[in-house]
């Protein structure tokens, strides 16, 4: 039986890049030893990293005001990195708090300094983005999740601030065509549409660090990131090798317009389906609905877990809703196929009948 | 032409287990899904960080009130994670200085409260490990590195000493029987003995954490990832995955007492023929010598570097000593060969022929 692989992340890849790595495992570009055995600073490494910075610059279509830093530690990370960087402790960073992630980023940035929630839509249990925001000028950044992995809402028109603007695109990243030159820094996980687990993507306008009196443990210190070229000690090699190959495809495939064209015809096809289902409910205001993650319900809740054994009969992976939040949740990053959302919404149609 | 991998990390890992990890690549287990593509709450994946965590106690010999942890960002994040952990700013915590992996750990603690040099070989350029060593009874603890990657030396007595004891064992976790227990927190990145790079055991007492009043960002507090289970946020599925392959490794080619006695094999016969052969010199005191890099030059700098060239045209990889050092490097960890060490010798006394 075929698998459909809805995981949230890490998630579904594509098979020319598993068959890719998995060749590089038993030998890396012919030179005789495995990808997981040779130095970062050899210069087989070296062009691997060199090539995946390049092809992000080239898919953001960003200049050399930015850098692009592979890091590790996941965006968990990154919520507490960012602020440790940007602020001092009498600074204030403002906030978006449309979601448990970006909820969670603003309660880390509370250790290093003043905390601005900008706009919140918790009221409305995160079931929309809230576009209503105040950002004080003395704001150091605005930093907005752009996508909302748990519950289902996207941004799919950005804020024009006056601060730097911050983006967790952890699970949107390279999935459509965007002016990435809005945002000062970018960060996001590599394992939902662009590789797997292990590795996240920073890419920072340089001249945004250096500007704050804290002293920075040196691992944590963009800064030295910067200067030593993502490699100020042993990166995880075989995660950047994996983006890499990500990247190529992506690139290979015809770029972010493709990857959002593909988006919008699976999400297209999803929400429409649900919304032809009276018993399946999707809460998120329409203008805000994810076209990376579905959430949705079957109000009867005997009901929905008998869906949800069908879907796994069905080979249907990964479509039981987040922990806090439950419910069904359908994600269809770049790596996914149509038709394993065609094969999803004939499921949805035939458990109706 | 047979490669002869004596990187010091990444390195040389077994050939089972680049052909189970290639294999997974493409199909995990048989489920049909690539183990870069499964979710890590998933029972898949929970499976294989239990076994990998079970494996660890087991081969250390510790018991219950060990913690076992996966964690990102390499012994450097190691660095800072353990006094922003283990001290407060009026506390003291004291560093044994034998090397810049030791002194660089020192560095570090400064951030966070009073580092006291309890021994430093830096007079004799970390040349040999200086065993009078003094550490306050106030210390909150010791921090040794058991092997130094880059000079070539390595404690083959571990001190006796009244505060808690902390080893980065990153260069020579698992290739010898020592009395774990003498140790409160271990540190070690996967990339040398144990694996590929991208993921980092810490293992550490419980009882160790939560007594200070620093506030600690959630992603670095220990006490997080232990409640957690290592599942605090996504963790690098596929190098805990190679880690458990590796450790199953070890444990079925005869466990630690094996891996030893490889080790001495191949370190005695390296050492055996640099020291019978006048044109190379090591420098390092024979007590202190490493098993794991051996660190020796060739005076005449020309000749030296004729020698790497000699290395390199008949598949000598990583055999040049780190930057700041020079002169010749052979790193011997758990997968490299006897047969490749025997090669090695074989060309320096072809050399001086």
């Amino acid at each position: 039986m075929k698998k459909h692989n809805f995981n949230s992340g890490p998630s579904v890849l594509p098979q020319e890049v598993l068959e890719q790595a998995s060749q590089a495992i038993l030998n890396f570009n012919g030179i005789g030893l495995s990808i997981l055995e040779i130095g970062h600073r050899s210069t087989w490494f070296v062009e691997v990293i060199e090539e995946a910075k390049s092809l992000v610059k080239e898919l953001m279509n960003i200049g050399e005001e930015y850098e692009v830093l592979f890091l590790q530690g996941g965006a968990t990370t990154q919520f507490m990195q960012i602020p440790l960087n940007l602020i001092d402790h009498a600074d204030t960073a403002s906030y978006c708090d449309d979601g448990v992630w970006g909820s969670k980023a603003a309660k880390e940035a509370a250790l290093f300094g003043n905390v601005h929630i900008a706009a919140s839509s918790k009221d409305k249990n995160y079931s929309y983005i809230n576009k209503n925001f105040e950002v004080p000028v003395s704001s150091k950044y605005l930093h907005i999740t752009t996508n909302n992995t748990v519950e289902g809402t996207q941004w799919h028109n950005f804020p024009n601030v006056a601060t730097p603007l911050i983006g967790d695109m952890s699970s949107d990243i390279f999935s459509r065509e965007i002016d990435f030159t809005k945002f000062d820094l970018i960060y996001a996980g590599a394992q939902k549409n662009m590789g797997a687990a292990g590795v996240n993507l920073v890419v920072l306008k340089k001249d945004l660090v250096g500007k704050i009196k804290r002293k920075i443990p040196t691992i944590l210190d963009y800064k030295n990131h910067i200067e030593a070229n993502s490699l100020l000690n042993t990166p995880p090699v075989f995660a950047i090798y994996v983006a890499l190959l990500t990247l190529r495809w992506i690139k290979k495939e015809g770029g972010l317009k493709e990857m959002e064209k593909r988006s919008l015809e699976k999400a297209n096809l999803l929400y429409a389906t649900i919304d032809a289902l009276p018993i399946f409910n999707c809460p998120i205001a329409k203008e805000d609905r994810s076209n990376m993650n579905a959430v949705f319900f079957i109000e009867d809740e005997n009901l929905q877990n008998k869906f949800l054994d069908v879907c796994k009969e069905n080979g249907m992976i990964g479509v039981k809703g987040y922990r806090t939040v439950g419910g069904i949740r359908v994600s269809m990053y770049n790596a996914l196929e149509l038709s394993s959302v065609q094969a999803f919404c004939d499921l949805m149609k035939k458990f109706c009948n």
